[in-house]
């Protein structure tokens, strides 16, 4: 996708982006104080704070076997939308979006972790959404492996574990198929009236950890499932640059 | 993938099948005689009873719009499994897993009807795991469909709806890396030992409608997520026309 | 009841049987492959799948006393009756009718049991009707009482236990008073128009084990309640031989 | 069962009765002020507040009928038994039993009520038991049915109704086998050591409304069966008599 | 407030007590037989059964300090008010309601007594409102105290413990701005017509364990403030002389 | 409480400040962009997101009186505090704290709303705890006051409205006795280790809206009472004049 495109006659993204760029990208670490990974990602207009919480001990499905659990639970704050949508907690239970979500998100983390070397210990992951503009799921799982890599790094300074459990860097970003036309990073107006939405977790090193693809009313052709994977893993693998640059910052 | 892979020094796989080969699949239409499509379907010993529920009338958040409304739930008995798993009424909620493939259902289904030509009509659907071997899901779609096909044929023949609401034929199958190999269809001991698991839904002129690809514990390459679609491809071409073998019998 | 009371002028039941004549009411033992018994019963269109799952262990009540445990639950599959009814997981509860009847299985196994005998084991039996056409809480009696059977008597060949703890059969069967007339074992249709409904769990030895009648709309007299307990015993009777026949065939 | 009986060797009641006698039982009306009904029944020491609540409009499932509905809920005070149970508010669901109780009571009451003449309101009974010594359930039905008399009598005193839909009286009482003996109104101590535990409710014209008998590990016999439902029948008529008694001295 | 006040033009309060008087405040010590302490307390038509129930141990996050616990739950019987309200017990969940009022039990009785001398015991107390007309929680607060009083006693008789844990008495009463007048102790007319509704705990002693003064409508100023605790103040030390005459009184 | 009390032997609040000084107060409006008030209070390290949401409609208790509603609901992020706290939605309950905290907020908001001149519009607030250092229900419903009131002034601007229902500006602030002395404001480290914690909530006109006081172990006097009233009279003015501050900077 080449700088002349945007030149063309189809129409703009609403935003102006060309349609191989994502959304600007921010990572605020140490967001809050109490919490051993704690990162605010701002993907555009959607911001998610995802903290990781270090706690001594597994669940008992893993017992004694010396190896950790990465879990991750997701909300998504009332009025973090246009419209506000209800209090999970006040409604008694969790959607099964959200359910959905953080399931992904837990799978997507420990995909690039090794459990072997994070020994008995838990890490819970906390996406919570403060304002959504389409992406949530990606960004959470963008901003928490970056609050996992500062929890995990606090761990191996207090000697809490020895070798480094982290295999590589994991993100995810959203590709649809918007006006006939691939795009990256799906705001939420581009989303909502997308033909095809597929979310696609990628490691660093450019191989897939989860794809889920969705033809939302018109199913969709191998060229363009083609053509969607290449703008992901381009998305990707900027994402796990901006994530690199992040932790290279002094705190 | 040849006949000639098959006879190589490759370990079998469990059930002997070559790795292109779905398991015998077989669809028994009006299974039981209150709904208005029901089938059981055998995708080897994966057994799973789905049915299609007509009611007039339309969930209040489509009301008034002058379109109908598919939906699917999803339910496994106690004892489909290897070890008893608690009932989920009895728990007073459904797990994530099962909101998750609920919610795959459903989306699959609505990908291939005309919803303005159903009119105001919700089709539930109901899917029933007596006995689980891998694949339910998968199998759940494919039988889906057949009872969705019968229902709404029986709602043509009495005048319910007067033009045909479904686009095409909707079949879902999984594929994965097993022993290192892309394989088709896999059973319950494959799918425990996999490496990738991907569950691929198509329609039957060949498109995509979802695909939900995880890496169980390895990231997978792009080529060997090309080698998985072009199985899944295979595979939901066959079911295709093993959905429409069954339809041609009669009652 | 005589054969010359058929050819009066009462009004014939709806499926043309005698008065006092069962529904053809068949066994498919192994009916699923997974639980240590699993049986599918018919009763006329009630159709119930009924598994006996064996597990190490019981409740926190019992430990300690080397005794053992026989537990039921029960589950009407949403489309098993005319009209659809709610799936209890998606509701997140059990309605009071499923609690009523998954304790009344359990009582009526466990007082043909010898706890002491079937030592720190736990055998939960799952009902699960998926075609209900009247009767199914005493179709799932008389067919758990079939799959404990062979549960318990794999539990004697692998050596878990050395004696039988099972004393006796147990069935159920519904009598009630249908047009003025006290008849056996309900359909739907009977069981919705009956002023009276019985449900009556006998020992194969002609023994009571539980009695549930209710009055619908009429209470009912001494005499017709000697009737009905007549009709029942010569049900029950019946149906203990069936389950020794279904027992006697090779599996 | 004559006088002689108690005067030989067969060990005495825990409270000296003879094998026919009922508890003393008391009912006071206008226990509480604001209920339609409201009744403090007292069976020896279970002691049940039943009051009866009159509402205009019918459930749903009634609407447009004409017709009014008669229900009961039942509840437990957490202290009203030797040892604290679990609050059902705090645990968030109501029991089994309590549920399997409440429809019993409901069923009973309306046995004895023309729908038809109570017109499209909804009498509302709540049994809450302070104090249970054995035969809440039975102790409900009876004290309830006093309440629905009171808050009837209030209605046609109103000019809500006009002709009393109030066919006839209703009241319950246990029976039971214990130290081998059929035995009248059993008390906690005996009901706790007893064979077999039947509740029957009756009419004041000595018929059936319902029987609930349960061999607790025993099967029982014909003849057993016989004797408690003549013990039954005694107690109830009994109780048919006390609860006129009471109706009969002034407010 | 003097006798004065009562003969001037004011509009008298609903019941014609002074502004200053207590509502005929009652305690029936042993009101049910099972429990350790079991008070009936009648403030005025308010009536609220209060048990104090003893048992060993304590909830985990206390196991192992040799300390004990007062804990406390409220209920309201579904017909204690003039309109029915629904069963918590049925609909699933506490309100918010009840669940402020029996934290603020639980801590009122707790900040009178020393939990190091009641040792790993914990005592729960449950209030059930059998009639309620204003005042309930106050009514619960001040009979609680009597049980628990009772219920401690008898653990220092049986040897349970040896010093006493009770270290003063606590009450509690309602105060108002009623028809622009402070009055004291109201009842349901004048709570619900009230401007300023305070609650005030006090111990024996004359200080303060809780005050939760509320603004129904319009804000209420430090001179009203004054006025109310100077009521609330003469009210619990009456109160609190009501309480040591009925533990005065031979059981 | 003069500046020479700083300077005496006591020791030092544990932030350093006198005992008369509030934390460092921020609100940060238009924090978010879809609610029509929201902003983000910080006092101290506790920081809460206060969002109002403008919906049309009342709830049905309210309908047809031309009156509006405001409400409030309160969340605390997971690891809002030092240890991770459980996710209310997927404990699937609010704690008592939760609701007790949620009501506190709603009725001090209205009773500073005329909600006559609100019409039919329901405003609900969303005060959602990213960090919790102490106070965090007093910082709710100071920075809900100030989303509240952007979201009223933009319904006067649309024409919504047309009269302004605020009557007065309302907020809250916590006072506590912590070493023996009377302090404003606790924070999370003085909270847990005071005496007394008392939240009030005044108008700006300096009256009372709420107190809620509560002795942490032991009661306290009447001159306790005094010292922590005109403390907190004094905080609150002061958090008023800081809402002003917020309201007249240009957004």
């Amino acid at each position: 996708m080449t700088e002349a495109n945007r030149t063309q006659t189809y129409p703009a993204r609403p935003d102006g982006r060309s349609d191989d760029a994502l959304r600007p990208t921010v990572f605020v670490r140490r967001y809050t104080k109490y919490a051993e990974g704690s990162v605010l990602v701002c993907a555009g207009d959607t911001k998610v704070i995802c903290t990781a919480s270090v706690e001594a001990g597994v669940p008992p499905f893993l017992r004694g076997r010396g190896e950790g659990w990465v879990t991750a639970e997701y909300g998504l704050l009332p009025r973090a939308t246009g419209t506000r949508c209800d209090r999970e907690a006040a409604r008694g239970k969790q959607t099964g979006r959200t359910q959905e979500i953080q399931r992904l998100i837990g799978r997507s983390l420990r995909a690039v972790v090794d459990r072997k070397k994070l020994g008995e210990f838990t890490i819970k992951i906390d996406c919570d959404v403060i304002q959504a503009d389409g992406g949530t799921r990606c960004a959470s799982i963008t901003g928490a492996w970056v609050a996992l890599r500062d929890a995990v790094t606090g761990m191996l300074e207090k000697g809490d574990i020895t070798e480094d459990p982290i295999l590589a860097q994991v993100s995810a970003v959203s590709v649809g198929v918007s006006n006939g036309r691939p795009v990256l990073d799906l705001n939420y107006v581009e989303d909502s009236s997308s033909d095809t939405d597929m979310n696609v977790v990628m490691t660093s090193e450019g191989k897939f950890v989860e794809i889920q693809g969705t033809a939302e009313g018109v199913p969709f052709s191998e060229e363009e499932l083609a053509a969607l994977l290449a703008l992901a893993k381009r998305g990707n693998l900027e994402l796990a640059r901006l994530q690199r640059e992040a932790l290279a910052a002094p705190l």
